[in-house]
């Protein structure tokens, strides 16, 4: 048994704490300043109210002031803020890591900065003090999971990644329970980049529902299934050809963080249902409405791609006319451009 | 334009026409002596009765009776029987097939002989008298289409593959439109492979949506999608290791006759639908009778897939370990057992 600390009582921080409790650790929650009203809840009634279901009574709640509390003797600590927290919680958490301890985070995102992206887990050793040592080298999560599905204890497979073979093994081994089958692979670059490139692909894919919709048709067998199945394909080719870019592991995009996350993202996440609103073609804005304040990933990581893309242009080694599909995807969301899907150019364009 | 003849109208091969007339070809639909009702339909009333829509009327119908008639001064030939029709259709089609007619089939599948597994492709050579040489190197179709979206003008993207580059250019040229995109790839089995195994994989996709249904759960963006997402990516990694044991390329498993087709199989397909039921609990011969006759060629290729595996391990280039999916699969669907999907097992076993 560890005693494990998890800061960010989101939905997905939350949800790591149902298998993390279940593995037999003492697991504490601490919530980030915009959690308050979420630990009131669990501590008050046990009720985790953006899941919508009573947390395991073993977790313990703590307010974002008690953080030094909560880390008294933590053996593991579990990052569950959002992309742009990342840094915010590596100054919080600082003063109490020492080089060793192990962290775990499942943060997804990718940062522009130097003339070149960043994955996080790398945002996150900076900020946590680490020189370029492998002496702090958080561990991310990626793959496909639904934080309510994990929190409903539903069968769920991941994979973590991370530059410290030991520290990536023991929270793997922290983590795993019967329903949460976790892998390991030593690819960051890859793995980071598609959990990352995943929102705004599903984002494309969602696309098709709402043309479908707007066009008259109803659910079914024959909708725009033909159309977003190619999509989802040439979403698949153009992470393979980012993760290259990066100096990632092409074979991670046909993995658990590539195709795994892509389905799941277009079947139960946020981001398929805002690319149906766009496909609905009520603009931009009216979509993001629709989405009722909901966190919009492919929009943050659009706009950090369309800032990359022009770096890695300049520097020659990206052609203007490559990842076609991402380019639209930011045509649409980013400039309110109508839908037209350019087919033509997918696959190199021999079409 | 050129004169094209297609052999069955089912519902793909009935699809696969209305391309080739909007691509401003002389098109002629035989139907196999299964399709006497399909043919009399069109003929009286334009409708295809099971896509349930006119068909252009450009489209000039056959009864298989008629096949010489059919097959005069034709410049290509298109085969839109079932994986069991193939060699039937060679059959007929040999009086007819002069080295060097460009033919293209939609039939997908693999034949176990001479202990090793054939690609449609080559099966339909040998029955066209083909002594291996490339003169009669039929071209087939992968790739995510659903029928009935294709006979509906809906954008889709396809990728033909054949042994002879000249035929494989000549018929994608031939069939394309503005939105019916197509791409070409050498990688035969790999290509042939991926389409086949789709089927079966998407049935253990399928199985989540009736695990979910059984247990009392509603459809929504809370299911079992973890779960399904988790068979996915696993199906991805199969279909790799097969296409590679084939001899054929994994990088197609990645593609359009990759996840393109799995994705499109479990939003569209009869197969996803299937696979849900199994799900359901309710035992392989009612989930057999819910599906109303259709055709099931999940458990054709399960079968022979059986049977291969027995040969490949024999011949010790599969491990009996490999595989796990396709065997649960196999246990399943052809045995009855009860749904245990093995995810400790996936990915090398690792977790």
């Amino acid at each position: 048994m560890a005693t494990i600390t998890v800061l960010g009582a989101g939905m997905m921080g939350s949800a790591l704490c149902v298998p993390l409790v279940d593995a037999g650790h003492d697991v504490r929650l601490v919530g980030t300043h915009f959690d308050g009203e979420i630990i009131e809840s669990v501590t008050k009634t046990g009720v985790h109210p953006k899941l919508k279901l009573p947390l395991p009574s073993a977790i313990r709640p703590f307010f974002v002031e008690q953080l030094a509390e909560a880390m008294r003797g933590v053996d593991a600590v579990g990052i569950g803020v959002s992309s742009a927290g990342v840094r915010w919680a590596g100054q919080q958490l600082r003063p109490f890591v020492q080089p060793g301890l192990p962290i775990v985070m499942i943060t997804k995102g990718l940062e522009l900065a130097g003339g070149h992206l960043d994955v996080l887990p790398d945002v996150l050793a900076q900020e946590l003090g680490s020189q370029g040592e492998p002496s702090i080298a958080p561990v991310a999560v990626a793959g496909p999971c639904i934080a309510g599905e994990l929190a409903r204890r539903v069968e769920t497979c991941v994979v973590f990644t991370g530059r410290e073979t030991q520290a990536l093994e023991e929270l793997a081994t922290l983590c795993q329970t019967r329903y949460y089958h976790v892998w390991t692979s030593p690819d960051v670059v890859g793995i980071e980049s598609c959990a990352a490139l995943k929102n705004a692909y599903a984002m494309g894919i969602g696309f098709a529902a709402g043309l479908h919709e707007a066009a008259g048709g109803a659910p079914g067998s024959v909708a725009l299934h033909n159309y977003e199945a190619a999509v989802f394909a040439q979403a698949v080719r153009e992470m393979q050809r980012i993760v290259m870019l990066l100096g990632g592991n092409p074979a991670s995009a046909a993995g658990l963080a590539g195709v795994g996350d892509l389905n799941v993202t277009c079947n139960g996440g946020r981001t398929g249902r805002f690319g149906r609103q766009l496909g609905l073609g009520i603009g931009v804005k009216r979509a993001i409405e629709a989405m009722q304040g909901a966190t919009l990933e492919c929009l943050e990581i659009l706009d950090v791609m369309r800032q990359a893309l022009h770096v890695y242009e300049a520097r020659r080694v990206l052609g203007s006319d490559e990842l076609p599909l991402l380019r639209h995807l930011m045509a649409v969301a980013l400039d309110d451009k109508p839908i037209a899907m350019p087919f033509s150019d997918f696959f190199s364009g021999r079409s």
